[in-house]
């Protein structure tokens, strides 16, 4: 347990509940999660006994973010393989909980391999959950020190970019300590700037329709202490325009070989704003949210969510109802449709950098892009994986 | 009344109740608004005897929109005549209920001046309110004259900027028969194009953080047969990039000299949007949005509305509780502060045409808008009534 523990102590100073934790009550071990559709009002946890209530968990959004889907989607394998259910029929609906998040099946796959490479071995059914479970710990653990990388990194970057310090960062969805086993990904770097002092402004997109920046982001920043003011995703024009924004930094759900960035919805527009407005525009990932299978922008799979969290207000989130049809409030005429894509994808050319826990690609390339993830430490275990073979 | 009820027809078609209308039950005088706040869930009304709840009605919204705002202004001065108040007095405080749109001071100034006029040719004080209520009634006559002939200039333009038809248009905040005395402005072109039937698709901005997209020009496209569909405001960037969007069509609240067009805080975005994917971005107004004595962009004042719209879902609008702080679900944690301008201003340069009731101008420029004014049958009465003299 003692890996475990050190892990959650990264994101300690930041959340008092952590997002996510594997336990091993008497009745039997479980994953513990932090509720994030009740975030901010309650901290709430949600205990999954089996796979069926985690990848509900993943579906409604209880858990979720890249990074912390893959964690998740590890522990989820381990949890399958220690209370005896069949793991490929496990692995099989996690990975496919959600599609657009790449990491959520790169996880999945390593605590499944570490499964079937003991039980290849010999290894008895405890012995081979056994192996899953320390995959899953080490893919957080893992993910812990990447972000720490990437806001070093990040942090780094920024002042090349922005030699007067003082930043006004403009972020979107959330992308901090809820979503990571560390924390973060572009909020880790915002929160690096913020201890260095040099943090003027951290400009928090709502982010519609289900306010990940308004109930998340701005619930991280107020723990955590920075200056942060949230605003309707359609102000984010007004701000360039006005010359308070220095820097967009975002975080990823997919990163295609040719640096395309699948993000949450609404950040194409941020992309556009900032190349109009000559404002550099920053995407902060792990490695392994890079697809090197994928090869462009348009190859990659958009989730596209139900019509009614637009056209209903998602109470639920406050009252903890679930994000189900009806269980809102109606802001729409009976019968409206809704065009509702969970993410858009920002073509390359878009992207000033693209910061990771192996470093920096800028300006970004396929062959930056390539080179960099080669370099990474998880790039041999996941080839050894078979992982890239998807 | 013979006026009064033609000017309601125009709007007959999309709305069950109007928008405005002047009343004179035994116990005097009064306005009768549908309050905008409480739709799409009800079609309640909002009586008001006197300026004070007029002007509340305006700051609340339950009456919004820059034409209607015009009318609402004249007829508010007409109320404060008939009932006997300070014509000066109340002409001043609705002036100043909103800072945005030029269309509310247009209507206030008409009917003041009407009154003026009357008081100084020796009328008695019943005989000037009439003069100030027939002005009124002129107001509203004239926007749903001039809503017509935007409609019909604003179709042949489409015609000819997207010759093959079956246009897919995409429009932002409500323009439509709930903001004039007759269809509306950008939404009127909308619903002339869908009669013609050359609308494939209207896509309808939800309208962060207020949701005038989603409550109400859902709810007029449902009522006219439109086939529509809710997006939230960062989804919109998707359907660019998708190719899904022919044109963009939206409303103003003022616009200046050069060109520079105020409109419903998201509007800025759009227009960057659409120059990036070469798609014509269209802005309808009557020529009483023009205000020829604002410069330029920079120089219009951007109503600043208070940070709870953003950081509480305004539930109030479906109970009918008004927009008061506290008396939303809030969706950010407590003293969270929040951006929240009303409005942006996009250049020139990024709008293809403005299509008013007196033609199109396009490409954009400070001598076209003055010709286009100068030759508007309302200037004359304008500048006679030293309108522009602001």
């Amino acid at each position: 347990m003692a890996d475990q523990h050190e892990v959650f102590e990264a994101g300690a100073a930041s959340l008092a509940v952590p997002s996510l934790r594997w336990e091993e009550p008497p009745e039997g071990p479980v994953l513990v999660l932090l509720d994030q559709t009740r975030l901010p009002a309650e901290e709430a946890e949600l205990v999954c006994t089996d796979v069926p209530a985690l990848v509900q968990a993943i579906r409604t959004l209880a858990v979720r973010g890249a990074p912390l889907l893959g964690i998740a989607g590890a522990y989820g394998v381990a949890l399958a393989a220690a209370r005896g259910f069949d793991v490929d029929d496990a692995a099989e609906a996690l990975a496919h909980a959600r599609p657009t998040a790449v990491n959520l099946g790169y996880g999945v796959r390593r605590a499944a391999a570490a499964y079937r490479a003991a039980a290849a071995g010999g290894a008895g059914a405890e012995a081979a959950a056994a192996a899953a479970l320390a995959e899953a710990r080490a893919v957080h653990a893992e993910d812990a020190e990447a972000s720490k990388r990437m806001a070093a990194h990040g942090l780094a970057l920024l002042g090349e970019l922005l030699p007067g310090g003082g930043h006004r960062i403009l972020t979107h969805c959330n992308t901090g300590a809820l979503v990571s086993g560390g924390e973060g990904t572009a909020l880790a770097v915002a929160l690096a700037a913020h201890r260095a002092g040099d943090l003027r402004r951290l400009w928090v997109d709502e982010t519609r329709p289900l306010l990940q920046g308004a109930r998340l982001t701005a619930y991280e920043a107020a723990r955590t202490g920075m200056p942060y003011t949230v605003l309707a995703d359609g102000a984010a024009g007004s701000l360039f325009a006005a010359g308070e924004v220095d820097a967009v930094l975002i975080g990823a759900d997919r990163i295609a070989a040719d640096g395309a960035v699948a993000n949450k919805v609404g950040s194409y527009p941020l992309a556009v704003l900032a190349g109009y407005h000559h404002i550099p525009f920053v995407v902060v990932a792990p490695t392994s949210t890079v697809d090197l299978a994928t090869e462009e922008g348009a190859d990659i799979e958009v989730e596209q969510r139900p019509g009614h969290e637009v056209t209903e207000f998602p109470v639920p989130y406050v009252r903890g109802a679930g994000a189900e049809a009806g269980a809102g409030t109606a802001v729409a005429p009976l019968g409206a449709q809704a065009y509702n894509p969970a993410f858009d994808v920002t073509p390359p050319e878009l992207v000033t950098a693209i910061v990771t826990e192996a470093g920096v690609v800028s300006p970004v390339t396929r062959d930056g892009l390539a080179a960099m993830c080669s370099t990474s430490r998880w790039s041999k275990s996941r080839s050894g994986n078979g992982m890239m073979a998807e």
